[in-house]
């Protein structure tokens, strides 16, 4: 499927840095879901680069929605968002169509696409091409919502700073997106600070993030190739900057002893739950009802102002590189609306292939 | 595709512990693959119970081919193995119907199924299961090594010991194969008194596994959901104990800056490499060449003999379980081969997509 | 996915005429379905050859069920079931090898697999690898039954006999199958003997089939890649005898004006209906709640004694050829169970997808 | 996939027909195809209305490259074109979104979709849809012709005219794409004539079409659920007007016998052909290297004037409709490329499954 991803609900990404657009067609919807563009606005905005510690390059993504709404709610046909790239400088790219950026992908697309890629601004690459997820994510979250089902991501650590856990996703999900940074704690100066250090050393920082949701049914997944953490790690780890994924308490249970790592179930008010949550919500591959919490490893940015030694791929001679032009020294900020918009499209899938296609619209 | 993975190889699931049988069937094979049994065996014998470290549940695996291959090789059309189940205890399993193992699969199967699943001995949730995947996987891994591309899983860190990590995957494949326990260093004593000291005390081992792969050439994977890290993560996350991957230094490489953690290029012997290699051999998506690695998480056996807490969820009350049956108290040795299965599957498949496929079987 | 078909109900295929079994896995069904084997029986015996104008080669079809059933009922986890090949006979296939029957798969088998494909009675190819799909259809119909959906298919033309065709498919379902060939009227007799006509003079016969479903829902199917038109073409054409499909008056509406190829809307009972359907109960790719019916053209069969101009493709030269060997001067009797017991699979599959994977099993 | 189709090169569909565009992602292409916008002007001009046969809404179609492309080529990466809808009457379609045309999508899409669908001029229903996929295929149909495979497809019947069915299709496709219709003999003012007597009439005409490809090589296609025919059928459903399809000789085949059916191998210049192509160039789902050819019936168009029956959905009560609007009398004219389109999509798809992404690009 390549840049599609779903089987009840599918998202198809398109598009190039400095191409004329970015966008997505999201198909498989339920009929009559409300699409609020101002949700979608602001989920854009939360990916938009917002101070000195992000990108200098800032696009006012001035979305338009090309089909699949009518009179302000889905149609249950494809609904494609295109997003103008704008602020597109005419900068002179011939050096990255044969210098390899160490750790990016300017040597792999060379690898695979036999110097036909757009090397402009990284291409189909690029980070951009994340507006288009988080533009559908935005719909597909407020469906969610209308269940109960809420979600989110911050950093869990950056730059030697480190926030709390989710112990209550529902209300510190409204409380990290109402900060600068995507945070639980108050440690916004703190990352900032970071961040800016390492800018003014011209280099970058990396991270980890999590993510949270609650109001999951239990049964959700399947056994095998499509268990829940197989699905949502492959599409997160569409995000090229992620390396690493664990769910729960994931590299910490390599150390642990079964007693130690098992969570005891018990009952609460009628329902199952489990005492502690270390296996991230998920058993078999399999939602048990319980927060599916997952952590991720984001490596510092590659694109560095540092000189670095690298190869010229056409000549086949070794070289050096010093960029120039405008990057994020973290992109640990603005990655966490897209990983979120990313796990509310998994879920509208999982949720339509589960419970049908009509589900996350009935009773409207 | 539930129990199925790939596009142009397809492996599909089947079978329950206690069942009559496990299998699988590898669909879109390359024609004119020799087919060696003697391989199967041997791989399925590294995944098979093989002292007191493992269940007393051993398994003679007398697999048999039931289509796709002819004379000896694959015909190109669906290649059906099936696996027996021979050492079927009938024991009385109708305290697993309604008591959940704590972090296992039982309470979640019952949400999913309703009741209606098979319960003796975990049933398709067992890993008895993966020995349809082992044995596929043998068939794959041939094909590939034919094409000079060499795999292979090892122990990285289990109950205090450590392993050292790949350095030369070509070499270390074989010393790995020829242990007692898949480990790069001789180290097969201490791993394996850890275990029997876990089970002593009526509890389970987890650990750390790694994958190293040689030989890949450069180009392969997608740029956004299937990247090569996304089509990777998916299929190890197939295997219920595996809770975490990170590619490279993965989670190690949330802490560096960009001037550390990007891998420079350099030329050698007029090909294109990098000096280190803490992407584990992909960028973007997309393999660099260099050798693939990666790390995952191997949560503890969640069977223990312990007394837990749990609940019966039939009745909605709360009880104790204290299991009796056979267990592995620690899946870490068998799961190795496993994983070194999957992933030789899925490198077939990515092959066929990118090359056609008869790539693996030109030139015979 | 080759030899597979479904999304959220998926059957795999496998088997070769004279390798150890044929058979089918398949995934995604509800569970606690009830699998009554003597259904799948009576199925199989549809599809058996059961006198001259048959082959003569007549397999018990002792199926065995490997996976995803147990107390009786459908687990959830994937339904396998071989049928071994019992009655091979050990003649000599090297003809096959290199002479390619007229019309039949042996010439553009050997382009697609290089000499590798089993020749023997047909291979991969062999109308004997069906007996899978009518074991699962046996399984899917007795579910569509639960929710009132009927379907069956019968000979509507064969050798200048011609049946009527379906008025009122739930009564006429139970005539096809109470008859020794599938047919609405009492056409028996002469179906058979211009059937032993063609026999007699080394010839074969081919024919027009019919399938009808009623008691389906409004809304089924997608507008555009998934209309139901297209995923039952896509599955019908499977059997290699079908080289046609028209949905309703099909091809007899290319020679009529809209006011006369319109089915007029009515109210009836409360219900929207048609006053015609010569639709064939889609519109626009989905089904408006009248009975869907299509009719299927086959083509005689191309495995005849009679001497044949054809190659040895191996020598790439010109040779005759004359047929020994056991084959069935028509196919059409034992087709219909086989188009059949598809469409079932492919009804489960999109009930599935449209109202959620417990839709079949609710109200058990 | 619903909006989607294909493995390796994937189409996606999206628009309404009143909403602001039409357009299709295709993804999967080989990196360096040339894209030339004046062979996708001229497809669509070919798909455009032209004269008093055809609806009196003329759209310009001035298409959009969003992505994909780069210097003239294809980049690899997901190729979005959108084409804006420019001619929309804000005409009053209320009436529409509760009476439904008979043997129109109306009522089918009410009951899928719920009420929330975009009645306007047909919405996703619509024939205007398919400019994205005349577009998409110009560029496949381009990669194909490179390699020496030609496709085109022409009117076969309609109004009781009959053209001559291909016979060389490199040198007709060439004659039909000439023509003011899509004919082979000289016969456009009698088809021409045919479709305003209807139009005089206040109704409209079906007729049959043809479909030749030629340069395909042997082996393409797979034994059973991937059959070309299969596949083909599944791509050509898509058009809602279709309700046929037939291989070769299709139908006819059915009231032959094996001796007059089979298609005789014979070699001729060292190639293996076969003297008739009563199979349509196509075995057991396979091509055998002669030109492949298909019928599909198209049916009169569903929206006439004349007054009809039918019911008003929402109130649940018949009623008549006399429509007013802009229609085709017949769309067997611009039927014609849309076919052709999805064709060549279809077959970069296979080629590309079966020889590797990059083989329509080799040797550039």
């Amino acid at each position: 499927m390549k840049n599609s991803i779903g089987t009840g609900v599918i998202l198809t990404l398109f598009g190039e840095s400095h191409g004329p657009a970015v966008g997505v067609v999201l198909d498989g919807l339920a009929p009559g879901l409300p699409v609020d563009e101002s949700a979608i606005e602001e989920a854009l905005s939360r990916r938009r680069p917002a101070g000195p510690a992000d990108t200098a390059r800032v696009e006012p993504d001035s979305f338009r929605i090309l089909s699949g709404v009518y009179r302000g709610r889905t149609t249950g046909t494809p609904l494609t968002i295109v997003i103008p790239n704008e602020n597109v400088r005419s900068a002179d790219y011939s050096q990255l169509e044969r210098v390899a950026r160490p750790s990016h992908a300017d040597y792999t697309a060379q690898m695979k696409y036999h110097g036909f890629q757009d090397p402009r601004g990284g291409g189909h690459f690029s980070g951009r091409v994340t507006a288009g997820i988080v533009a559908a994510g935005a719909i597909c979250r407020q469906a969610l919502s209308s269940k109960g089902i809420l979600l989110g991501t911050h950093i869990l650590r950056c730059g030697g700073v480190e926030d709390a856990p989710f112990t209550d996703v529902a209300s510190e999900v409204a409380r990290i997106e109402a900060r600068r940074f995507p945070l639980i704690l108050d440690l916004e100066d703190q990352v900032e600070a970071a961040v800016l250090a390492a800018k003014r050393e011209q280099d970058s920082l990396g991270g980890m993030i999590q993510t949270g949701i609650c109001g999951l049914p239990a049964g959700l997944g399947e056994p095998w190739f499509d268990s829940l953490e197989g699905v949502l790690a492959r599409a997160v780890f569409a995000v090229g900057g992620i390396k690493g994924i664990e769910f729960g308490d994931g590299f910490g249970l390599a150390a642990l002893r079964g007693s130690q790592a098992n969570d005891p179930f018990r009952m609460q008010d009628g329902r199952v739950v489990t005492a502690t949550n270390r296996s991230g919500g998920i058993n078999g591959g399999i939602t048990n009802g319980m927060p599916v919490l997952f952590n991720m490893a984001v490596k510092p940015t590659p694109s560095i102002s540092r000189k670095q030694q690298t190869v010229d791929f056409v000549e086949g001679k070794e070289t050096e590189l010093g960029l120039t032009g405008r990057h994020d020294p973290a992109i640990i900020r603005r990655i966490c609306p897209v990983v979120t918009a990313l796990v509310a499209v998994v879920l509208c899938d999982q949720l339509s292939l589960r419970f049908g296609t009509d589900f996350l619209a009935t009773k409207l």
